[in-house]
């Protein structure tokens, strides 16, 4: 089959269609998108060899499994099953898990993968892949009201405008409480206003302007500082960014304040697809771009562009 | 009045009786105890100038109050009472808030203090002022529990068997959940294991030993990277020590292990009178030595010595 593949450069390349194993079934992958994490992969992150891509919309083709036939998304971590923390519910944070186009896992931007068949979710009928494939990211930005109490009454300050930061604006938006998204790229918040979100450049907050929840998505490491900044005593920081240098933070002060940090990661896929199927979270202008799989390189370059968002992969 | 009092050097003074303003009343001061706090004062830290010490338990004076000749303890924070955060229940993070014997309010090492009438709790009928005024600090140990969630099936690790660390042991016992409390100095172990709690030295941890709650009473800078490398992914780092120099905390593993930090200070009175009342919380085995009023100057030599726990003044 065809496949994007990565040994240090990234070429398109004929590999032999993976094996399932007992617990695995197989996938044809029919659309695919890029994350930032595969951009950073291209540059080392995690020392990657092989196929990157973590974010798909498929149908299963091994004809045994109970999916046989239907269209899925699958989560990422494939974790053993055995462990501690497997057997507690952790088990995306199991020591020996691979994670799909990340971690030891060959992943999506190719014609076929292999998944563990209890990683999969059925697709809501009438929901097109090209949205479905928003479920993964989607799902990350739940894991927010997952790990956090986050209150209709509360006020919610959202720093980062990138893809991330708008799919978390529009979950807050529809809990009730009022929130704010801010980003230094003019570009990004004209997306966000656009789409209907509370957005504003990050040079019209004053330093004064407090919320009791502050979540960071910018990606980059002066994100926390600022949110924090902005943080009422009591207040929730929810951390997604994750950088290469680890940060600074004022420990005093969240011990006297009583502040909250949560970092946050990956997260449950069902309620994803049920604000997708509902029509409640619609991500298509997020879409900057929809190549064809043979154009995936180009795909690529496109993705690495400061003002591009979401760039979707049309697997035919 | 006699009062110890602080001026950049400590020294018992004789001083006005303080007057309660309108929503105040007069206490006389029953036993008081020295606090870490009150020793980092004469350090220099909030610059505090006046009579120190927030802990204490003594009888209501004024007549006009309907605690008039009741026994009580009182809470250390007096709030402005209407700003944004006192008018949504954050009266202790009010930033107009003065705070008895630590920023701009007269302290308790003396013989009457002034304190908002709200502010006081009445010592429930039996319960001697010697362990009610242990209601400050063990209510500070129970805010542990007002911010997390504490499970009964979770392992909970605690660094540091000082004051705080082993009222937080006692607390964390009563809710049947698996822990263990470790300290570098012997002498604290031995004194916690004598009082029927689990305590380590801390040497006797193996790198690999995990807990799905660690809470960092160690009062020094390298406690919470301690803690944070004994926690499971998904776990939870309550933090307690307050240091002189921001400490640096992988951020990157606080996003990919998914942990939350919550920074923890002063807490809830009345079930801290509660669990006293009951017996089920018996601070007596804290208690180093119990000094009259007169040696107090002494007493603050005792308190600082390194093996000493509770040091407390019987103010006659």
């Amino acid at each position: 089959m065809k496949a994007l593949y990565f040994d240090g450069s990234l070429s398109l390349a004929e590999v032999p269609v993976p094996e399932p194993r007992a617990d695995e079934v197989l996938i044809k992958v029919s659309c695919s998108s890029i994350c930032n994490t595969d951009v950073e992969i291209l540059k080392g992150y995690m020392g990657f060899r092989g196929i990157p891509g973590h974010e798909f919309a498929g149908r299963v083709v091994s004809a045994g499994s109970r999916l046989a036939g239907r269209l899925v998304v699958g989560e990422i971590n494939c974790p053993c099953g055995n462990c501690h923390l497997c057997l507690t519910g952790r088990g995306k944070h199991c020591t020996q898990r691979t994670v799909l186009g990340i971690d030891r896992h060959d992943g999506v931007f190719a014609e076929y993968i292999v998944l563990p068949e209890k990683n999969l979710h059925e697709i809501p009928a009438g929901l097109s892949p090209f949205k479905a494939v928003f479920a993964e990211p989607l799902a990350a930005a739940l894991e927010i009201a997952e790990q956090v109490h986050l209150k209709p009454s509360e006020e919610v300050f959202i720093f980062g405008a990138g893809k991330l930061g708008l799919l978390v604006s529009m979950v807050l938006g529809l809990n009730g409480c009022r929130y704010m998204t801010f980003d230094p790229n003019p570009v990004r918040v004209e997306k966000a206003t656009g789409m209907g979100l509370h957005a504003a450049v990050l040079d019209t907050l004053v330093s004064s302007a407090k919320a009791d929840v502050c979540i960071d998505c910018t990606g980059n490491p002066e994100g926390i500082t600022i949110a924090m900044n902005h943080l009422y005593p009591m207040g929730k920081l929810v951390l997604k960014t994750t950088v290469a240098v680890p940060g600074n933070i004022d420990l005093n002060r969240m011990v006297i304040d009583e502040l909250t940090i949560t970092g946050s990661r990956c997260g449950p896929f069902a309620p994803a697809l049920n604000l997708l199927a509902r029509g409640l979270v619609d991500p298509e202008p997020l879409v900057s771009r929809v190549f064809p799989f043979a154009d995936i390189l180009t795909a690529f370059d496109h993705a690495a562009k400061p003002d591009t968002f979401k760039v979707l992969i049309d697997h035919g």
